[in-house]
């Protein structure tokens, strides 16, 4: 593993994306959020997948200085279409125009369609919190779990952020529906260790937590079973509904997953009368969360997105720490 | 077990508000909600908890002809104080008033503090999907569930609900965070069978599938272990940074679980351009999911709320099933 400073990363990535026509603005933006994540240590949708997302440029899939346009201007709420446009820049600008709408009416939504995949999904709570503004946001995706009682896969396991702001840095849960992603479950692969917990189902459904029988068999278990199931449709269902786009059942048609449906909310916490005196309290609550007696001695327990300033610090110090197989993949695109 | 007719449920319930002071509209409304959710099916919150709301008004929890006052009009989203009035009435006021707001500026909010429990969280999401609106709304609770990797209750269950219109009935999902409520673990230690799947842990720290231990270690599991536990933690927070009311650690600090915080959200489906056109998809998303091949032959896939349309008519038709002992109980009230 090489640890790579911030910049040298930043600037390699930029280098590709203005390669692959980017303007100078864009490319900059693009690859600041690509090291952003894997400085926050989310390598997943960091550095590890930048060669996929160049190959899906290549494949003409997504659409390098499309930018969305407005369909539907409905006060509090707007529709935009994303043209194809990188799913991540696409994805920033909705959440800025939801906080926009929200320092306007309180609160305000964007419902956009025919985007593509944002990478990593927390980075919009982040971008709404650090704004002053209590996040929700959440995208569609091609099938890739079975309804509850169902083997075939027909949900999408659909991120859900919910994020809000706070001073001394903001607590943001980001979560797919399935118990472990496909992502999740390589990583267990390629370690050798089971899964903790049930995950699935292997080819002869029986549950196991064989992570190498669950990316075969393709039937993750959803997070409390009929309830995440219930809940990843439900976010299908509303995010179709208000952006007029594309569904899971309809992405799975398509030879590659884009053109996905994603909403964006955003609460205006700073116009909130007593917003200040209220930090303290939120402090309260996750003091009193973490206080509850662990079940293994040494056992900590943590807030959604508490470790990851610690990473971002370490990560900017010591530099980013990058697969060598995948920093020479980069270098050859 | 009775079955009596739906007037006749009504009619015993209201007289018992008007014996406790309700004004006889508000008894009417109130003694309705009880009816339908025992209509409906979800007995644990109609018929079975009404002595139970009646003792709490009777020890001056609940103020029986208290309304809601609003307290902060911030454009699209309003924060309202419920002044301990019955949680039923107050959540039904609250995602009016979310609806009207949504009618107004394309979506609206309403944050609700001081009330009380609101028996059925599903009513509020048939609510808004009647009124032609998205809703989704969700209840903070008293501490019932230990945060991931602790022992003690610090979380509350905080059930969720979110709901879409649909001509043929509403999808709406209704889940608390814990993978078996206290109720449901009641039910299975009555009929004396074990859990399908893990619901906690006992008293000696070991996942179990016995409902009677987990009722009495007070460790019910999170839907998707640390992924629920960060919903329930996520949905707390933002019901009090909203809303400015009790937290469930403050909760958990009172004798009795009262001044809960709520969330009432409402877009405004109808005012789409193409909604009409959308119903027709939203079928195909319902239609494809339950496509997926059963795990079990005879398995079948159900939407969220499925069920609920076949037994309100069956119930309307045959009656409504009521326990004799808490029809008697009721009686004596």
């Amino acid at each position: 593993m090489l640890r790579i400073p911030f910049e040298d990363v930043k600037h390699r990535l930029e280098t590709v994306l203005l390669q692959e026509g980017f303007t100078p603005e864009r490319a900059a933006r693009c690859a600041l959020m690509f090291t952003q994540t894997s400085c926050d240590g989310v390598y997943s949708h960091g550095l590890n997948r930048f060669p996929a997302f160049v190959g899906f440029i290549r494949k003409g899939i997504i659409e390098v200085n499309a930018e969305p346009v407005l369909t539907d201007a409905l006060g509090a709420i707007e529709r935009w279409d994303g043209q194809c446009g990188p799913g991540n820049l696409n994805a920033t600008f909705a959440m800025d125009r939801a906080i926009a709408l929200s320092k306007q009416y309180g609160l305000g939504a964007v419902a956009l369609r025919r985007t593509n995949h944002w990478m990593r999904a927390g980075t919009y709570g982040w971008q709404a919190a650090e704004a002053g503004c209590i996040g929700i946001c959440w995208t569609n995706t091609m099938p890739n779990m079975p309804p509850w009682g169902g083997r075939e896969s027909k949900l999408g396991n659909n991120p859900l952020v919910l994020a809000v702001p706070r001073e001394e840095g903001p607590v943001v849960l980001d979560i797919a529906m399935t118990q472990y992603s496909y992502g999740k479950l390589s990583t267990y692969v390629l370690s050798g260790d089971s899964l903790p917990y049930d995950g699935g189902y292997d080819e002869d459904g029986q549950l196991t937590r064989d992570p190498a029988a669950i990316a075969k068999s393709r039937r993750p278990l959803p997070i409390g079973y009929w309830k995440g199931s219930g809940l990843a449709l439900m976010l299908d269902l509303i995010a179709v509904m208000l952006s007029g786009g594309l569904s899971t059942q309809d992405i799975g048609k398509l030879e590659n997953e884009h053109s996905v449906s994603q909403i964006f909310l955003a609460f205006d916490y700073e116009k909130l009368p007593e917003h200040s005196a209220l930090q303290q309290r939120v402090n309260g609550i996750l003091n009193d969360m973490k206080s509850s007696l662990p079940i293994e001695e040494s056992g900590r327990i943590r807030y959604p997105g508490e470790s990851i300033l610690t990473t971002r610090e370490t990560n900017r110090r010591l530099g980013i720490p990058v697969d060598e197989t995948i920093w020479d993949k980069i270098a050859a695109l």
